[in-house]
This record gives structure tokens, sequence and C-alpha cells, in this order.
């Protein structure tokens, strides 16, 4: 626990606005319950934004400002103007911004744009939602620390392979579901500068982010993902370095 | 050498017609040269497409019948259409189409789409071309077969590291320049059904397809990333494989 | 299915002989229920040999003709000479032979030897058997040839995570079993000039290798595991290749 | 930079006893050199063993006080206990210790059980001794922080590919060599709940271990490497999670 983290939790915050269920369960919505464990945490200094701000709350200066930027959107990631989504993706690869991905966030333009793929994957939703047991796959990473080998999401929403992303560079997480589903639930990749972490627990209709295990997962993931003052790349037009 | 693999060789075709020098190393074009040597391959079939046909040549039944295309882009890749980008994308991360990345098509729309980073890189083009040494890193991998653990293209541009691009999946070549600098010259990667290889050889002034080891690799590359009959995912709502 | 792949099953041998339920089920052992599939195949040339063999059948000369080996222990790994190992070793990491270990191969001296770790495990045998689904999750692996995006073993011992493996190059196959646990079930590595599948399925008291999914995958991995003519390395000292 | 990590620089520590030259460069013995270094650091906490020591200097208890082992061997590789390997190998895969082997450590015996493969690799060592340049080809990696894209070592030795390691979880350096090759300097693995970082830098015959980019890579590879409380795994027979 070193140096202060900057943090942006950024939410679309619209199911906590339109569906009441959701608003009970969250009602400082999902970024509010994320950023108040964060909050916690002595080393992290935490803000957060969302989709109906200004520039969805992620300005230049914002952006430039933060460290690790943590992503929840579901229903409009259509509505993310293509110029933030650019912005973001720039601060990742080119600047270093760590980006932590959580749940519905798979199909955000950013993760997709980061990733190369669809990002699609297989879902369910089954009454009072089914359960997910997470598995430790990797116990040298530091996203693991403080867990068991593995521990339960007792009610959730289901997702399945086949998941359609890259090969992570390392792999942390992978769920078991009741319904019968494998899933790759804890995703490390490098992008240029940056460091991302999809992380798959997170449905909106469940108080998934009030779960110990998740917000230490989330606090890990941050600390993992926090820029490195590694080399500036020097692209372009290079002069020898050797005589020719 | 099993059953035939179906081939488009895709080239932006422009220095061709514009710089003589150009011209005559390549009178059929970069294209044409590759596909001379593919069309010695008793398992390929092999037809070629050019940025300045209609659809720049890469139409739904020509992509629908191209088991793997090979890219070669330089000076035009804002003249590609976004939509025959998103079209080869679908076709490689859908249906498993392979694609082989080769030179300056670092910087082409598609792979850039695919990698999702901005696949920047150093580079350096001095009077005759410098040596470059490519040295095999995995001589267990099928695009490695039939070389030595090293090869030189004696004139050409360089390319040095970093090289903005995701971790490859598995990396077959590391180039050495007289210059001073490092490149990861063969980066394979799997993205949704389709694998993807860039090979770094191929500066449009230097007679460099015709090199056997360069051919040789291509034609390695190609079977390799040609498709394989596995699972069509079945994305979206999933009904539960278990009684819950 | 180019030329012809020369491929030894090795198997212990020792269930088959000791536990009447096991020698019903496998009245020519494993080895042989295996083989008798692959000679099916008209690019497979076949051969078995089995631990009480002279030299445990693996003789120099039969590992000098032998392009991948088919690797089934459990209760006598101790029993494996080191000499028989360190050669074994030696053919995959130096000649290039493939290597597929299955299901309790995984406590194999040279299973081990190749990885580094414990190989060490979870696992469990409830009655009849528990269900296990397994998953894939590379669908561009030539190794998913002909599947659907899952296959079920009905009745089988259950393996779990943590398994102490390193991170597999490509991972190919995650199990899902009804009590609950997940596997990394389809694991692929380069180790020097050779390639290695671990592959879970075939628990000795079921009929695991005559079920068509798990033969179709040890086929297509024998195709993959295949040696590749790619460069001796020359190591020891060297000639600078350029004036110094 | 947080808690405090326990570091061990084990080193064989007989070139700077027979040969006047290395004694010279290294009055502490190269142990020694890093030792300084690292203890101008206020997270580090150093002590040193070598392989005359009883035990080598590394009995059970002074691991079970270590977090980061650093290994430097060369001519005696041979003379290292198979029970102190055993004991280190334990030390990593089981309890997490974080192993950085430099140089010529390539061919120490833990390093070559951890790694599975001959480990071998080309060298040279002409007159005073040939540039390397070190490239960064992973910009966000913890281990190149405040590096250049680049740094060189004036005078070393050569290592070159084909270098006989499993592929790295995670690449950071490639070595450039003025005689023509090529080198992956700077590997990461996971093994078991360890990580191990090899780094070529570091011949005894060049003050290589007082260059301040080489100190800060080790520096940096140390806290990298420190153990995280992640999972303990819980191998062998498990009772169902769900009702079977």
């Amino acid at each position: 626990m070193g140096k202060t983290i900057r943090i942006t939790v950024w939410n679309e915050n619209r199911h906590e606005k339109k569906n009441p269920e959701v608003a009970k369960i969250y009602p400082n919505g999902m970024h509010g319950a994320i950023a108040e464990y964060l909050r916690t945490q002595s080393d992290f200094q935490v803000r957060t934004a969302t989709l109906d701000e200004p520039e969805h709350g992620l300005t230049e200066e914002v952006l430039s400002q933060t460290d690790v930027l943590i992503w929840w959107g579901h229903s409009a990631h259509k509505e993310v103007s293509d110029e933030v989504v650019d912005r973001v993706h720039k601060r990742v690869v080119l600047d270093g911004m760590g980006l932590i991905v959580l749940h519905s966030g798979h199909f955000s333009k950013i993760f997709k744009k980061l990733m190369g793929t669809t990002c699609n994957l297989k879902w369910r939703v089954i009454g009072e939602g089914e359960k997910e047991r997470i598995w430790v796959v990797d116990p040298s990473h530091p996203i693991a620390e403080g867990l068991n080998d593995y521990f339960e999401v007792e009610h959730t929403e289901m997702y399945g392979e086949h998941f359609d992303i890259p090969q992570p560079d390392n792999l942390v997480f992978i769920s078991w579901f009741a319904g019968g589903e494998v899933f790759r639930s804890g995703c490390c990749y490098q992008r240029g500068r940056g460091k991302i972490f999809y992380f798959r627990p997170g449905h909106e209709t469940y108080p998934i982010f009030y779960q110990p295990e998740v917000r230490k997962v989330i606090g890990n993931a941050i600390r993992w993902a926090a820029p490195v003052e590694g080399p500036k790349p020097n692209f372009g037009r290079a002069k020898p370095l050797e005589n020719l």
C-alpha cells in the first residue's frame, strides 16, 4: 500500500433510476456502493462519474487525474459517445491508466475496442438467481490476495462460455454455475502502457457489490492495474543507434 | 498438406502504380509475387484482390470463399472502407477465416481493430536498407517448419520496439537490426474462431517477397491459420443444463 | 491429414490386471481401447507399450520411431525408471516428439518434470461417478475440431482446481463438475522443440476411452502435437555473425 | 513500497575467490554488490548466502524467513545439493517465495527444475565484451518501472536464441547484441504460489551489478515477485460442494 491511487468509478446509473428494485438495493447507485468500500482504503482517492453527466463525467481533466477507471454499463452502451471512448482508450494505451471492467461492461464500447472481439457470451437470469462459485486458478496473482481457494455468489445472473475474448495474458478466476456452465471470470490484459482486468460478478438486481470478496477483488485489481512509470514509447522515425 | 486452402492475397497496390522503382521490382504487384509462390503449392487455391477494385475486391462472396486472407497495405490505409473492415472482422472472429498481416499492414484498420492497440512502432529506411536477422524463438511451432535457427533479410526497412501490440499468444520470431533495434516479428493471435499471424518482412522497395524463407513462412502461416471446424458459439440467452 | 504420424500409446496397465471391474471395461487395456480408435485413422501408425515390458516398452529404438507418445499412468508412477523418464524428456525437448498426457498421468514423473510444479489437484470418486461437462474456450484451436461447444462425460471421477500447473500457453477446455468444481481440462504447452497436451478425461473405472468426443480430441491432439521440422537449436559457444 | 520484503541474495561465490580479475571488480562478491544496492531501499531487509556455507546458507530457517531469493551461479551448479534444490522448489511452489534468477543461473538446478526444459542457449565472450542493448517490450509491467525504452550494457558476454525455456507468461525485455543475436532477457513465470523472474545481465568479469539500470530492475523484480497472501490450495480428496 504505497502511494495514493486516484480512482474514478464510472456507472451507467440507469437501472438505479428506472427500476425500483435496483434503487432499493443500491440507493446510491452501484458506483456509490463500490466507492463506499474503496473509500475505506487509505491508499485510495475516489471519485465517481455517470453516463448522464456532461461528457459522461469523463472529461479530459477527470481522466488526466485518474489512475484507475472502473466501468459498469449495461443497457445504454450505445449512448456512450465515441469521443469519450476514444479518450479513455488513449488514456489506457498511451498513458497507462488502469481499467477494471465489471460484469455487463463486457459489452461496453471501450472493452470491445480494447479486446478486438465481439465479447459476446451466454447468459441467463432465473428467478432469484443461481449460484456461482468463483475458483482461483492463479494463487500467485496479487488479485487473489486474501481469498480462499474459492468464494460463492449465492444469487446471480449466469454468464457462460464461449466468452469471445482474446486469451487472457493471465487468467485468475474461473466460475462454476449451478445451471451447468463455466466462465473465465477474472482476466488480465496488457494494452500498450495500460493494464485491464475484467471481473464478472455484479448484476444490478443482486447486492453483489456489498459482498466482501467481490469488494476485495476490486481493491486488489486496482492496486495491480495502477499505472507504472514505465517507458513512454518513442514511436516513429528513429535514427540508428549503431554505425551503418 | 491435407484439403485445399482457399487464399485471397490482398494488396493496396498503389506503390506499384506510382513508384517506378517498386514497379520494376514487382511488375505484377506484391500480391502477384506472393501469389506466384503460393500457386506452386498443391494444397493452395489462390486469388488476389486490390484496393481499387469495387469493394476493394473483398465482396461478401469473395470472403465467403476465402479460408485465409493475406493483407498488405501502407499508404492508403484510410481509403479502406469501414464497411469492408467490418466484413473482414466478422469473417475472422465469427467464421474463423485466417488472417496474415504483412509488414506495414501493422497500421491497417483491420489489424488495429483486431488488436485493440495503436500498433505503432519505430521505423527507419536508410539508403539501400539495413540488415535484419530473424531468429526463431519457438522451434516447435508449425510456422517455423523448414527454417534454420535464423534467416537474414539483407536490405530492408527497420521496425523497432516498442511495438504497441497485445502480448502475442505465441511468439515465433524476433528480429535483430544492424542499427541496434529488436522487433517481435512473428506474432500469433486467436480472435474468436479465427487465427491471426503478423509477419514483419516485406517493404515495397526491396524484393523481399521473392526470398525463399519469407515465402516459406507465409505458406506455413497459411496452413497454421486455416480455419478449424471448431464449435460455432451459441451466444445469447441459454436454458440451464441442470435442474435449478 | 498429411503424412503418417507414428504413435506409441503407453499405459501403466496395472488396474486392468488387478481389478476385474476395470478388466471387464477394458479387456485389451486402456491402451488397447485408445489404439483401437487410432487405428481407424488413415494417417496414424499405432503401437502400444506398457510398464511391465522391458524398459517399459520405451527403448531408444521405439522412441526414435515415435512422433507422438500418449501417456496413461496412475498407481505405479514411482515404478517408472528415471532413465526412461529422462529418455522421454530428451525426445520431447530436443527432438520434438509430441506428448499427450491423459487424466491421472498428471502425477507422472514425465509430466511433473516437464511442468516444474507439483501437478497436484483436488479429486473425488463418488459411487457411479459424477457428471463432467467439458466446455471449449478456444474454438479456433485444432484440438477443438469437430466438437460442439461442450460435451459431457456422464460418469467420472472429479478433478478440481487449484490444479498446480504452469499457466498453459493455450487453454482449450474447462470442465464443470456436478459436485461444484471447475478444472482446466485441455492445456497446451511448448517445451523445447516439443508440444505437450494435457487432457483430463479417462478414469479407469469408466468406459471413457470409448466415448466418441474423447477419442476425437485425442486424435486432434496427436495431429496438433506431431513434430515440426523446425530448427535444431545450435546451443553452445557461437561465433559472432557481425564484425566486432 | 509497502511492507518489508525479506530478501536472501544467494551467490555461488567461487569466481570471486579464484579469479583475481573478478575479485577486483567484486571485492565483496557479486552478492555483496547486489546486497549493497538493495540495502539502500527502505522496504527491503537483506541477507546473503553462498555455496560454501553449511547447507549453502539456505537452511529451512533461512528460507522460511525469505520472501524473495536471488540466485547467481555458474561454474558449480552441480555442487548444489539436490536436497537444497528441493527445499527451494517447495518454498517457491507451495509457499510462494519469489525467485530472481540472474544470468548464468539459467543453468542452475533450481531454474531447470522449475522450467522443465534444458535452459540451454548460445553464448560468447569476446575480448572486452560486446555491447548489449536491452529493450522494454512491456511498458506496462512493474519490472519496467523507471526505465527508458532501452538501456545498454556496454561490455558483456553474449547470450543468444534459441533459449530453451517455456514461453514466458509475460515477456518484459529483449536484448540486442552487437554480434548479431537477440535474447529474451526478462521473463516472468508463475509456478504454483510463486513468481519467478529470469534476468539476463550479470557476467562475473564485468561490473554489471553496479550499473543503475540493472540494479533498478532487480529491485523492481523483487517487489513484483514478493509473495501474495493468496489461497493455500487444498489438494487431495474433496467432498462435494453440491448435493450429488
